[in-house]
């Protein structure tokens, strides 16, 4: 491999960037259709309850008004993205069937927020005032908020397809999916610890507050295809899941995804408001556009899943880790949607971050009556390492350990094969240790003990790929064009959500090509022009989506070499490309620029400059039931951080002040590193929201009492520290496109724990449910006061 | 190759016929984009003068004018579709550089019609308001109409640079190119001849009359990349002329192929108009329309070139051809444009329709002070072909031969190679003549000889393909991917100008994969996303594009072949797939349905249905200098036909009424019958006009006086015979997809002859002179009259 990179590596500007400063990138709401309608959904003002009846009349009737629908007006197709994989288990899993969400509900509501009747009217005012005229009759049901609660015997039962024999009045009452994994032999690890710690972890709902809300348009024409804008991570897997709810096939809808103002995760399944715009669409003959406003978005998008994580750590007075039992009771929310996934993520974490062969997980996706958990960058991630890190700390303390030598102690290394069975090819978590206390003056600061002031560390691991969310795959195709001229274009499925992938997969045809980045022009996420690509999820944009473009890239370099090897004569292995030029290795003399090159091979020779290539990821699936692996593993390669924190904490008020954050993050060959910085930032800034402030709250009723801008706590400028320290630890991992792992989700997920642990450097109170408000602070410090000495544990 | 296909060889209904009708697909002026300014052009009212100097200074002040151009505010970036292929004979040409053509002219205006200024305004009618405002000074200069007369010593010189020492008083005065083409010992056949036929013919400048007229929006983002909509045949030509012409990469501009209004050649290159809207658009910074009036369309758009053919022949008495000489003088017009190409084609067709070995032909591109010729269906065969078979009906009279046998002793047939060099590796020529002739019931009503009736044929060759337009290759890319749910994606550069290449295509994927032809979706004309297509001209779009979509689709079906035979466990090669099934041709039990098949490529193996392909058609340059090409010649292969026309002619006002047609085609393999017969239909239209009514004609100052769609005169219904009796032979060429070869251009070719051979059937008098009006024929009669009873010949 090329060790002088051109282009790769280098923090070229983000190719979207101009369009964006000058605002004439277009967004989901930008895009205006002639004759377009506009649709609002009526939502359910009840956590839980049957429907009786919709009267839609007096809507109808309001002048403006083009269509009022209801569930019988859709295909009344249930839909559940966990049913992807859920077909590949067939006969394994408790249940067949996961679909448990209609577009429109026409039984049950099953939280605030709800879809049951919509509107499509000339202008947006006139649909929100025929939303008023319908009249619902609802019988209202017992609800249930508390998953722990949800699961006992005699709980109001949300799904009536999960009172079955044997377990309606059992253990699993309301759960969604569970899972128990067990790996090595844990009762002898604990055997083998000298000491046990166990407590007890509870996160927030933290919502992603995407700059931009969720919307789409839809339209059909008079052919029977249906277009579909969207604001969407995943363009190709929506066009599937709107073929199966629609029950119509793939190649007569299209799917664009417009500018996305940040997706997080909240915008990679579909949401009832697809289909509702197209059925409003067919109904009215006109397109339709349905924009949720910020208070919609707050309740009626996914969110974070709450976790309880209940944590249980043997360790050997060296501090070696011998053993390890999770049990995580995940808060659902109405519906399944891609619930499973977090759960088994968090359970994948705990064997995976430290060296720990014993151990054992218990999962629960518990429904309650409230807005419903989805994808959030880090999946079930950072609420797990929240309670690991937390604890790390802990055995740290009371091993009279630094907590940097028990992590580096039991730090996972390149060439180990975890309990379940991961493979590591490249980490760089040792070294990331090593360089983030050393830049952030750990040593000196935690021997200093100034007053008020903390400092604090947590790791992380994540995936970087992710097989196992539709199938037994992790692919993304590409195609490549070598234009005449020698300039690029680059089809892919892949979209942006504003993370930069398009930069980045210019990034790698422009180096694997030979051509400058300006030469190369990326088209993307038009499902009727582009292979597919699963979506942004997972942090695999750049490794899985990178390495279809390389790959096609290089089928279509081919041609450019065989006509290049003919011009020159010389054999195409002797040859180079770079800077737009094609030499022999052997003789400098030989050289000849792409653009005649590739002009012979179309008007000279009709030689093909197309490439095309479907990468998939070279990975064994997680196997859900069991929990184990095989080598390497469901994601490509693994990711590696480590996070420092300082705090300082006013013992009066209990606020606390995050003074700065080093961040060492392995991220393979960095392919842009103002951009991965850019990703750590915006982590960072999710990350101590999650630490210090953000989570829906809700009344007794089940009503969200946050859920507008002013009352959902997102930490603004002024609350932020300076921008991180960055150290970008570069480890080549084998399977990432020269070299390079993914950024998107990481920073965030260790940060709770960082700001944590520095709180309780700071003042001695360890919080350990989030967010960490001033209030628990304050409270602690109290509880700390009547009780000293000894350090406790807030829960 | 499977002989039972399933969809190839239906007269499927055309894919975009339901837009069509519904009014839903968008043509150039239904295009609208927000903020658009609309352009006007500003000709010359002058046929040649010298630019003095232009004002615009009023037209700029007009309330709502957004800005006016002239030759100095573009890149002043001279253009001519020939340079393609002249860069390719770099140092065997007499001149190197044949770019004639600026946007808006700065120095001289060479026919009524010429660009040279413009405006973008907030309306069309402001525009035009603002036309009127700009003053131009120009000095008018002598000119010339007739390409004689150009070609005299003396001649006024349209283009300064051909006034070149050794050549500004010679025979070359005003010839854009010139052929001499030297075939076997024409010497020899002259003298083995027993007679020798030598005829002048005339042919007129019959305009496409396209039911859209042209044009183009033009809209720049922010970020410098540049969107045309254009009503075009040659997509990804078109951007590459636009490139050239801006002087700007290919990749930053985008050339969007609106649905198109017929093309029939005059969409085939860039227009001045396009790069003027760029002009206009950047200027402004609002995307700009320019529609042509119809007024526009009839001068400044390109028309078929009228040739002045002269022919020679010579024949045994038995009938065989053994000589042939052919001269042909070309009126080009002002502008050289592609008038090679229709030049060159009518020195081919001399050698390629009958068996000739001993020839020689002249060809003679001359300019003239008139609106310019360019690509026209058939390109310069119908000129040629109204000569030698207007000719061929002579000498069999003269040898006492039935029309019929003389043209089956020297017909063209299966294996031949032409004088030039071409491989015949396909030919129903024989067939057609001996089935259009049964079925008319020729022989019956050559004998009767019904006062006024008459009944004539003629044949046709011509190509389906054409290698030496764009350099030496003629190719087309594509690309397919089979979707998850086994449906069908095909992406190529083609466009569709009404033909049905759109329908074609899609039944040639259909066929090749084994789904249905609702399965496929098909996308075209997009540069940003569609691979390279050379065009829609030479009737190569089934045969070429249709090729590169074969192969392309059978790439894709690969992978779906791979992932069958893992799941059924059999080999790919005992797997075949028909009707979206894919079965073991040796155990009927063994099959899957396709979409199931590839909903596990995607999701259980990651399996690759991607394909590409770029098909350069095996083909060799004929070569524009000697005439002589490699076998098989330019094109892959050649078309043959046969017609015959029966007329009435009224005696007392020289009125021709065409009775009926009947036309037997070979196309190869037909892939969709009910479209080949509406292509023949439809050139069967312009055939007849072409024959009887069609041609621009000029005052003396060089003003077309018949450019409206009121004097010139196309044939109405009324005007039509009833639609033809078809007759597919249907020839399995080697080199088409199922053996398929084109079918666009050719059935407009021999009609002319046809009908004047059957006038003379019916009066006696032979008309050389196209279009053949009552005038002419009253005056023929009346000669005839005077000087019985010898037939003559009217020139």
């Amino acid at each position: 491999m090329n060790s002088e990179f051109k282009v790769v590596g280098k923090s070229v500007p983000r190719l979207d960037g101009l369009e964006k400063v000058t605002g004439e990138a277009r967004y989901i709401d930008d895009v205006k259709l002639s004759n377009m309608a506009f649709g609002k959904i009526l939502r359910s003002p009840h956590a839980h309850a049957k429907i009786i009846s919709i009267d839609t009349s007096k809507a109808e009737k309001l002048p403006g008004v083009l269509a009022v629908i209801t569930a019988k007006d859709t295909p009344m197709i249930k839909f559940c993205l966990y049913q992807w994989i859920a077909e590949h288990y067939k006969g394994r899993l408790p249940r067949e069937d996961y679909r448990d969400k209609l577009p429109l509900e026409n039984y049950k509501v099953r939280y605030v927020g709800d879809e049951v009747a919509a509107v499509a009217a000339v202008d947006m005012e006139t649909a929100e005032n025929a939303l008023s005229l319908i009249k619902v009759k609802y019988e209202r049901l017992p609800i249930v908020l508390d998953p722990e609660e949800a699961m006992k015997p005699g709980a109001p039962l949300i799904h009536d397809e999960l009172l079955r024999p044997g377990i309606q009045d059992g253990l699993e009452r309301n759960i969604g999916i569970s899972f128990v994994y067990k790996y090595g032999e844990i009762e002898k690890g604990f055997k083998e610890a000298d000491h046990v710690f166990e407590d007890t972890f509870h996160t927030s709902q933290q919502h992603h507050v995407c700059m931009e809300t969720h919307g789409a348009i839809a339209a059909w024409d008079k052919t029977g295809r249906l277009t579909i804008w969207a604001s969407t991570q995943t363009a190709s897997p929506l066009r599937m899941e709107i073929s199966k709810a629609l029950d119509m096939p793939e190649h007569l809808i299209r799917v664009i995804s417009v500018k996305c103002g940040g997706g997080f995760g909240s915008k990679n399944e579909m949401y009832p408001h697809e289909i509702i715009a197209t059925i409003l669409a067919k109904k009215t003959g006109r397109p339709v556009k349905i924009v949720y406003t910020r208070e919609e978005d707050f309740v009626s998008s996914r969110t974070r899943h709450p976790m309880i994580v209940q944590l249980k750590t043997g360790v050997t007075k060296e501090g070696r880790i011998t053993a390890r039992y999770g049990k995580v009771i995940a808060d659902k929310g109405a519906y399944l949607s891609q619930g499973p996934g977090p759960l088994f993520t968090a359970g994948w974490v705990m064997t995976s971050l430290y060296r720990v062969e014993n151990a054992l997980y218990e999962g629960y996706s518990v429904f309650t009556n409230k807005p419903y958990a989805g994808a959030f960058r880090g999946y079930g991630n950072p609420q797990m390492t929240f309670a690991i890190e937390s604890q790390m700390d802990k055995i740290a303390e009371t091993l009279h350990m630094d907590p940097r030598e028990l992590r580096l102690l039991n730090a996972r290394r390149q060439g180990d094969i975890t309990a379940s069975g991961c493979e590591v090819k490249s980490c760089g978590l040792s070294e990331c240790i090593e360089r983030v206390t050393d830049a952030s003056g750990w040593k000196k600061k935690r021997q200093q003990k100034t007053p008020r002031h903390g400092i604090g560390m947590a790791c992380l691991t994540h995936v970087s790929g992710q097989r196992g969310i539709y199938g037994d795959a992790d692919l993304c195709g590409a195609f490549v064009i070598i234009n005449d001229d020698g300039t690029v274009t680059v089809l892919t499925g892949g979209s942006d959500m504003g993370q930069g992938l398009t930069t980045v997969l210019a990034q790698i045809a422009a180096e694997e090509i030979g051509v400058k980045l300006e030469d190369v022009r990326m088209v993307m996420g038009d499902t009727d022009t582009c292979p597919m690509d699963f979506g942004e999820y997972a942090s695999r944009g750049t490794l899985v989506a990178g390495n279809a473009v390389k790959a096609a890239a290089a089928d279509a370099k081919k041609g450019l070499l065989q006509m290049a090897s003919e011009m020159l004569n010389e054999s195409p292995e002797n040859l180079t490309i770079s800077d737009r030029k094609i030499s022999s290795i052997k003789d400098h003399n030989k050289s000849l620029p792409i653009s005649k090159v590739a002009y012979y091979a179309y008007f000279e020779k009709g030689v093909s400059l197309l490439g095309r290539s479907v990468w998939d990821a070279p990975t064994n699936l997680l196997d859900l039931v069991t929990g184990h692996t095989k080598p390497p593993g469901p994601s490509p390669a693994y990711l590696f951080a480590a996070q420092v924190a300082e705090v300082e904490v006013d013992p009066e008020t209990g606020y606390v002040k995050v003074l700065n954050f080093t961040c060492a993050h392995d991220v393979g060959k960095c392919i842009n590193p103002a951009m991965v910085e850019s990703q750590i930032d915006g982590a960072l800034h999710q990350g101590i929201g999650y630490a210090l402030t953000e989570g829906l709250m809700y009344n007794k009723n089940g009503r969200a009492v946050n859920a507008t801008l002013g009352e959902y706590k997102m930490l603004s400028a002024s609350d932020m520290p300076p921008l991180s320290r960055h150290i970008i630890v570069e480890t080549i991992d084998p399977l990432g496109p020269y070299g390079a792992k993914g950024a998107g989700e990481c920073a965030l997920v260790p940060t709770a724990a960082a700001v944590a642990n520095a709180i309780y450097d700071a003042v001695g109170v360890r919080i350990t449910t989030l967010p960490i408000t001033p209030e628990k602070v304050l409270r602690a410090l109290k509880q700390k006061e009547n009780s000293v000495p000894l350090k406790m544990t807030l829960k």
